[in-house]
């Protein structure tokens, strides 16, 4: 990415695309440190989940959404999802152009390298992430000696998705995934969040795993990577968020509510088509 | 269906088609009621999970996996999914012509209203099967006196793929969803596993709620519905199965052993591709 990317309109919006409705922890993330920009939310919930599909269908799909943002003359491209990030990243930047496109492995990578203190990062994703290796290649790639702990954790998205974010039955399920890695001396001292549903599990995670553990945020860490390559509004006004999604948008507003901070209406939702 | 169902030729195998390996326990109830017969067994997992999917387009994938199986010259065909039976029957039946096709709603209904004393008949099966309305309007339209409880229960399904299926997370899980509908004087005497993957919860299920609640399994209720539309082989021999996947023939094999009671091998199962 070069000095170039600031060029782009102030007031353009921040592109954001997930296959569905976890992409809006990053979102809420992004509007946090970045409140006076505006934001185009793309959740291609027609085709969801991505996680089961191959990576070339993978790739089509993210160039798809691509091409969607474009339209809508962003000035940036987050990747709001781990399986996206993974296997679409290339076919986006290749249509993006100049725009720059932010995945969600890198930012988090560079995030746990910075913090991890006995070089042992744990990585908690969907079973696709993880048989991907991504995040496990990107942290090798830069620090070859780092010790990596990856655990797929499917039954956090269904969780996530029904709501159960805390009490018993979540808690369980933690320990059930966790344990087996953190339970030991030499456990990690960095987790990584590698699914954009996991952070509303932040608080429970806290809770269970105490203070020696730092928690790696996507939309976060994102957020953080974002604002080396943006230049940031200085006006005083909130931005706006555009909602747009493939399917059902009375489903998407009704469920965003659990990921998101504000409640949407179906109304604020629109509905469009996407080919390809 | 008239009695020409049962001019095929006997030695055609009996087709069964899912989205993906849930309807394993349907072939499995199939082939204990009738091991002399042949099957083909269909999983399409290449586009899971159906239950995101819009009506029109599962109609769509149930049309090309009837069309699939029509070229296997399939003596039956069982739709072992709720949701393609729900949204796909039409379809399937219209290219079936004379072959009968059998899905999941209509024989666990029947089985059902057989059963009940007191007329409440629990429903559990997927959001999408209970946001359909399918079992209440079937058991309605035949007992528009009988009172129905259905619940969604999401959580059982990733519980299902993810292998936990006995122990204290499933028996919260399954607590959580049912308690609110068993703990009353009035409740169910009959509850209909609405969703194929369920039935490997059916021990749980039976320690939970006792054996005042009768389990209605679609497959065995389907297995019952078919033997008054097929003629049954006297042969010594036992059938075999051909399994086709539209995705990942490794994956299947390994995660088929959950639902089935053989364990597959991966060039037991022969990658296809279908259009449509």
């Amino acid at each position: 990415m070069t000095q170039n990317s600031k060029i782009f309109s102030k007031n353009a919006p921040i592109g954001v695309f997930d296959s569905g409705i976890g992409g809006l922890t990053v979102l809420k993330a992004l509007r946090h440190h970045f409140p006076q920009e505006s934001y185009v939310y793309l959740g291609d919930t027609a085709r969801l989940p991505y996680g089961t599909k191959s990576p070339e269908t993978v790739a089509r799909y993210a160039a798809s959404l691509t091409q969607e943002l474009m339209k809508q003359d962003v000035k940036a491209i987050i990747i709001a999802c781990n399986t996206a990030s993974t296997h679409g990243m290339e076919a986006a930047k290749a249509l993006a152009g100049e725009i720059p496109v932010i995945g969600m492995i890198d930012p988090a990578t560079h995030t746990a390298l910075k913090v991890t203190k006995n070089g042992h990062i744990g990585v908690m994703a969907t079973f696709g992430t993880i048989k991907s290796g991504a995040y496990t290649k990107a942290i090798l790639n830069i620090r070859p000696d780092c010790r990596i702990s990856p655990v797929a954790c499917q039954m956090l998205v269904a969780l996530a998705e029904e709501g159960w974010t805390d009490g018993d039955i979540p808690r369980s399920v933690i320990h059930r995934y966790l344990d087996p890695i953190f339970q030991h001396n030499n456990a990690p001292d960095t987790l990584i969040l590698g699914c954009t549903h996991f952070p509303i599990f932040e608080n429970l995670l806290k809770d269970i795993l105490g203070n020696s553990v730092m928690l790696i945020n996507s939309g976060e860490a994102a957020s953080l990577y974002l604002s080396d390559h943006l230049e940031i509004h200085q006006k005083d006004m909130m931005g706006h968020v555009k909602f747009l999604v493939t399917d059902d948008p009375v489903r998407f507003s009704e469920n965003a509510t659990k990921f998101y901070d504000e409640r949407l209406k179906p109304e604020d939702v629109t509905l469009i088509d996407i080919k390809g």
